[in-house]
């Protein structure tokens, strides 16, 4: 306050929104839950300069809106208002912060010329963006996403001044002096060993910060070492990316088998395990925080990366896998009405969930939507860019909880469908994870073509092999459109080269899809039955009542759509045609229905290298709409209309 | 965000120095280092309606000026701008915040009213205060502060409804969205397990709120016990109080010696102590922790109180001790420079002072103004009103090390003389502690009288004491302004009766005080030494050194000083006839100089009932101007010329 001026959090008043200029009041926005930015990107040579015209929910930064659609504003803070660098001119004005008066001429104010990071969108601007003085690192994550690099992790070497009997600033004052356009909190973990780090290395030492918080001093210049760990934690299969935030590179990639298994295979089944004995809960974080830190230490061996040197960690998981990661009780997770402990988990640290990185690593969680649209989906939304892609795009993570999210550019809407578990392979017959033996590829004419996982002998069927048999049979017409085997006279005359291979297992019909041996017995064959195919169509008809409920939601029909997104470990392979064939997906043009592949880790990969992405996430919670899908009163008319295959 | 606008973090927005309005700007503050603000305090019945004026550093919020100076706003989240009810009208009116818009209709807004504790007064400002709608708790503690009861910690009972599928709201949002004229941040603490306390206690419970921090929910209504613990953290004694923040009363009180004794009596030697052995650090701060838990619990078993229903401790002591307690190297504190390792700790939880109370209990701890003006006297500014008393003012806390502080109601400077270990007896040939035995009075005339601590047979001299007894020798004529004593001649004539007291141990000259027996010899009598009497001399000094180099400091003369007070366990019984004849004090008429007792403790418990006084203390550290008296061209010049007593 030596100004006189008391000190402030500057992040906080960057998200602070004032009242607009009372000129500025009529154009508030027009209520589509967007605030439209027309933004002009000076350039030095005039023929270069763009315009680009991008859509934010209200209440979100200049900054952050340029950000979040890769245009790029000069800023050494990454918009945390302390650098004074993000100038740029909003047209008609602005809200002046006495940060502005500091940066500005009073003739420049009166011109519009504010810090992006200071001015909220309430409204619709136009706001020009000068020429960049420095050219700001890229990275492309996502699907297709280029993220300009803004890390909450940043290193400043820097060289001190040695106390003096004129100059008795504390040693922490010395250092944040050198470090002001950054604005961090120290931690105690710091201040401790301050004094001996700075002078046994002469007052030359590295300052490392995440987001707010001033994490480290380190001895000498140690600005080459900055990374972090991006965990997707799935309810089977949890990954690992170790990144270098300094390049945006992943340095190393590793995946393993969530270790709460031996606890059940999915959600419930480990919730449930909770409530019947209280000390489940910790076994189950123990097991979470053994799978975070065996994957951490293979990521940071296999990358040659010292685990000191890992400042922070991002988990997209879902709101279960979240809850047994963090120690928090799940259990009304699992029963109606389906409620989380909270959506944004605090500021926690990457010991918190049991990881032995830098003994201050923070750890950035995924916030939730909803008990079955967690940070995982949330992080795929991040991913894909649902809520900056002026497109009509549906996102299906398929698996056992199945997670829809439909954007029509402006609203976004989502839900959860309990598809079961089929399409993990449980409850089929012959069902298996996608692993060597398992079938994934059907297709079916005067022969059977098996596409098998590893090229070997098949042994059984995964999800997307179930879909692609299924999808095959309906085609071929072995199966009519209420999912029930054809009579074997039928059979023969639809579809004579493959009538034999409809067979029964005691009363129970099935199809012969890899026979051994020629005189082997149907049980020793890899069989669709009759009850897989009910599986099937249980589970697709919840899932598309699920995006049906959506599509009603904005007022859209199926062909609207332009884009189907397949994500998950699951989604990822099936094949766009089958899932159209069953009506897994709207019917579409097959072009319209691409993989989006493991999107949940891409997102948590994209928070890491961008503070303003994390942003966006916790701005996606805000602006989504959660529908319950088991609160929708004609659910189960809706869920039988979807269980026919289309045709 | 629900309203399309994000969330905010009101402290800092509350804290934020905005632009005043253009037509303000003509008025800004006169540059004394304050603004005036006066305050009409509306009441029913006109005839009682107030008018004050007080000053406060510039940036101050409209709310912590009328808080600091006993004026009550209305406020139920005691400033923190989260409950819309602190409305005032502010003369020519002041930036306007969302909050107020909220609050306010435009009329309103037009006609000066705000929120006050979103106002900063940056200029001089007219303020009217609307009657209070709810009479608030004051409480007196300091010196004679009356003190508006805004504790940080607070508690609200609160029953909830229970989720239904049609209201999904998480268990956090449930609590935040029942007391949302605060806006806590979690902790994951209380996360975990929320979920269960909610459901056992039918979703009847009790939010515990500590600053910005949800602290717990503990089931059922828990409002009626809200406790908190002050800490005196001296270097030879610490005190710790126990509070019922609910009513302000201190319920239990204890003291004991600093169990860190054992590595010396002073800082210095306990600095040293660390250079000599790395782990002596731990064992210090060890130390610390043993004599902080030792009291804790002393005083929850006096005052009969649940240890986990203490949710805070506020902790003033020096910066030597305030850095050994947290487990910050020390040693640059103890050599020039002398810098500290930060001014401002962090917040900190109980448990990093080693304390077991609520597991989550926080910790303010007092910031520092320099290496040798710490917490303990900030907290004695605080207590004794040095920031906001018009009477220009001096604060002495004498020890070992001396801080002096000096105001004219405008201007605050501060120094500490390093007066070495005389007042605690150290180095004094007959010296001894405060303790039963010890001569705390001496009267000369006729005979010696003598004031014995328990009335029982003299052992020695303590601080008081020993500057009883110079300043009589130097009434009577037995020193002469040289601090000498005078010939044997020269005695007999100007105080025959006591002559024969002046005898010689060796060498050197001494006062016989007490003599346990006629024929006892002078070894065996309680004496004062020509060197004890050279001791004080440096002591007294470099004491007086210091006021007169800060009363030049704001071009001051003695005779302005209207009121002294002498703080500390020494000052506090310190005779002021005494103090101003050897010149320890300026030289004024004895009324107008006071014993304050243990200011620091005081302010400590100032600190735990009221946020504003917290932030008042804050203040301070940023307008207090430190002097370093050994940076101080001609300091030994004015130390030899100090020396002599006055007369």
């Amino acid at each position: 306050m030596t100004d006189g001026v008391p000190d402030v959090d500057l992040d906080a008043v960057r998200r602070e929104g004032l009242l607009p200029a009372r000129g500025a009041e009529a154009t508030q926005h027009d209520g589509t839950g967007r605030v439209s930015l027309s933004f002009t990107v000076l350039d030095p040579d005039p023929a270069r300069t763009v315009q680009r015209q991008v859509r934010v929910p209200p209440g979100v930064t200049v900054f952050d809106s340029a950000s979040w659609n890769g245009i790029a504003i000069d800023s050494t803070c990454g918009g945390h208002g302390t650098c004074h660098k993000c100038k740029v001119r909003v047209e008609g004005g602005a809200p002046i912060t006495r940060h502005d008066v500091k940066t500005f001429s009073r003739e420049q104010l009166d011109d519009g010329w504010r810090l992006a990071c200071l001015v909220n969108a309430t409204r619709d601007l136009a706001v020009d963006v000068p020429p960049l003085t420095t050219r700001p690192k890229a990275a492309t994550v996502g699907v297709g996403r280029q993220v300009i690099l803004r890390p909450a992790i940043q290193k400043r070497y820097v060289e001190l001044d040695e106390p003096t009997l004129a100059d008795q600033r504390t040693d922490l004052a010395r250092v944040l002096d050198a470090i002001d356009d950054l604005e961090p909190e120290p931690d105690l973990h710091v201040l401790r060993r301050l004094p001996s780090v700075l002078r046994k290395a002469d007052f030359k030492v590295t300052a490392v910060i995440v987001d707010e918080a001033l994490l480290d001093v380190e001895p000498g210049d140690t600005t080459g070492t900055q990374y972090a760990i991006a965990f997707d934690l799935g309810t089977t299969t949890v990954v690992a990316t170790l990144l270098d935030v300094t390049t945006g590179t992943p340095v190393a990639v590793a995946s393993m088998l969530n270790q709460q298994q031996p606890f059940g295979g999915d959600v419930i089944t480990r919730i449930s395990a909770t409530m019947l004995d209280p000390d489940t809960l910790g076994r189950l974080q123990q097991a979470s925080a053994d799978t975070l830190s065996t994957l951490a230490a293979q990521v940071c061996e296999e990358g040659g990366v010292d685990p000191a040197h890992v400042y922070e960690v991002a988990l997209a998981g879902n709101a279960t896998m979240t809850a047994l990661a963090l120690g928090i009780e799940p259990e009304p997770i699992g029963v109606a009405p389906f409620v989380m402990a909270a959506a944004h988990p605090p500021v926690v640290l990457a010991t918190d969930l049991g990881l032995r990185l830098h003994p201050r690593a923070r750890a950035a969680i995924f916030p939730a939507l909803g008990a079955y649209v967690g940070g995982d989906i949330v992080a795929g939304m991040l991913a894909t860019g649902m809520d900056r892609d002026k497109r009509t795009r549906l996102l299906i993570d398929v698996g056992t909880n199945c997670e829809i999210v439909l954007s029509d550019g402006d609203r976004i809407v989502s839900t959860a469908a309990p598809a079961g578990p089929a399409f993990e392979g449980g409850a089929i017959r012959c069902g298996m994870r996608a692993a060597d033996g398992a079938i994934e590829v059907v297709k079916l004419g005067e022969t059977v073509e098996l596409g098998v996982i590893g090229d070997v002998e098949p042994r059984g069927l995964c999800g997307s092999g179930l879909v692609d048999a299924v999808a095959e049979l309906v085609k071929v017409g072995l199966l009519d459109g209420s999912g029930r085997f054809v009579p074997d006279a039928d059979a023969k005359e639809v579809a004579p080269a493959l009538a034999d291979r409809l067979t029964r297992i005691g009363e129970e019909r099935v199809f012969v899809l890899h026979r051994p041996a020629p005189d082997a017995e149907p049980t020793d064959c890899v069989v669709l039955s009759q009850r897989d195919v009910r599986e099937l169509q249980f589970a697709k008809a919840a899932i598309s009542t699920g995006w049906s409920l959506l599509l009603e939601e904005l007022d859209l029909e199926p062909r609207d759509v332009q884009q189907v997104l397949m994500a998950g470990s699951f989604g990822s392979y099936l094949s766009p045609a089958s899932a159209v064939r069953i009506g897994l997906v709207p019917k579409l043009p097959v072009l319209r229905i691409v993989s989006a592949g493991n999107v949940a880790g891409e997102g948590a990969k994209m928070s890491l290298l961008s503070l303003r992405e994390r942003a966006g996430a916790t701005a996606l919670t805000e602006e989504v709409t959660y529908v319950e899908l088991s609160d929708c009163a004609d659910f189960n008319d809706r869920f039988v209309e979807q269980l026919a295959f289309a045709d």
